[in-house]
C-alpha cells in the first residue's frame, strides 16, 4: 500500500489517514488519534523535532538493538476497529509479530521506510473505489504541504 | 526514584510529573506532554485500553523480542530540557542505551516495573526540598484517584 497522507477531517475535527493500493485503485481510509496523526504527518513532511518523539523512540530502540522492521500489515477489521501487525526481524533473522494499532504501525513504517500491506479482507470490507477520490487525495497532499510544527505544538513537551 | 504521579497543573493546563528520591527528601518535577501524561496516568491507575497504546506497543515489542528494560535514568538537564536514557538488556545480556524524553522513559518504566534513577546533577539543579511538598504530593494522588478513561478520550482512536 502507498501512504497518501493524513489530514484533519472537518467538521468532525478528527484525523484520518489514507492508504492506496499500489497495484490497484482501492483506497483505505482509517480514523486515527491526533497524536499518532501528528507523528505520521511530521515524518512525512520531514519536520524534525528537537527531542525524539515516541515513535522516534521505537525506531531508536529497534536500531540500537541492531534489528529491523520487515514490514507492517493491516490485518483485520473487527467491530469497526482496524488491527495491524508490525513484523520485526530479530537478530536470528526470525520474524517476530507484534500486535499494533494501524496508526502506530504506520508511524513506525514511515520512519523505517518499510513496506505497508493490507489484507485482502480489509480492502474488501474497508476499501473505497471512488472515481472522485482524486479530489480527496489532493486534500491530503495540500494538508501535508501546509503543516507547520506549531500545528501540533500541544503534543510537544515544554521542557 | 519513586514516581509520585502526574497531574494537570492549573491554570496553565500543563501536565507535570513528580518523582521523589527513594532514600532522601528531594522531589523532581518535570513538565511533560499531554499524551505522555495520559500514558503514565492510565497505567498508574490500572486502566486498560481496548487496543495497545503507543507505550504498550513499546513494551509488547520488548517482550516479544524476549528482552527486558533494565532501568531508566534521568541523566541531564540542559537548557531547561530534561534528558533520559532507557537501558535495555539485549539477548546477549548486554545493556543497550537508548536516548529518550523522560516522559517516554517513565511511561515505559511504569509498564515494565523497572527502576527509575536520576543523576545527582539532575537532582541538584532540578530537585526541590520543600517542607510543604506534602500538599503537592496529595494533589497528585487525588488526581490519579479521580481520573476516568474519558479524561483522556481525545487521545484514543475512534476506530
Amino acid at each position: 500500500m502507498i501512504l497518501e497522507g493524513v489530514r484533519i477531517e472537518l467538521p468532525s475535527n478528527k484525523p484520518i489517514l489514507l492508504l492506496k493500493e499500489e497495484n490497484g485503485n482501492r483506497y483505505l481510509p482509517i480514523w486515527i488519534g491526533p497524536y499518532e496523526a501528528s507523528a505520521i504527518a511530521l515524518e512525512m513532511s520531514n519536520i524534525k523535532t528537537p527531542r525524539p518523539m515516541t515513535h522516534d523512540l521505537i525506531i531508536n530502540i529497534i536500531n540500537n538493538l541492531k534489528i529491523s522492521i520487515d514490514n507492517i500489515e493491516i490485518t483485520e477489521i473487527r467491530n469497526n476497529t482496524f488491527y495491524a501487525i508490525i513484523n520485526i526481524m530479530n537478530t536470528d533473522k526470525k520474524v517476530i509479530k507484534v500486535d499494533s494499532r494501524p496508526s502506530d504501525a504506520i508511524a513506525t513504517a514511515v520512519r523505517s521506510k518499510c513496506d505497508i500491506y493490507a489484507a485482502e479482507q480489509v480492502l474488501e470490507s474497508g476499501g473505497l473505489r471512488i472515481q472522485s477520490i482524486e479530489d480527496e487525495v489532493k486534500k491530503f497532499k495540500n494538508f501535508l504541504d501546509n503543516i507547520e510544527p506549531e500545528d501540533f505544538k500541544n503534543n510537544f513537551e515544554n521542557k
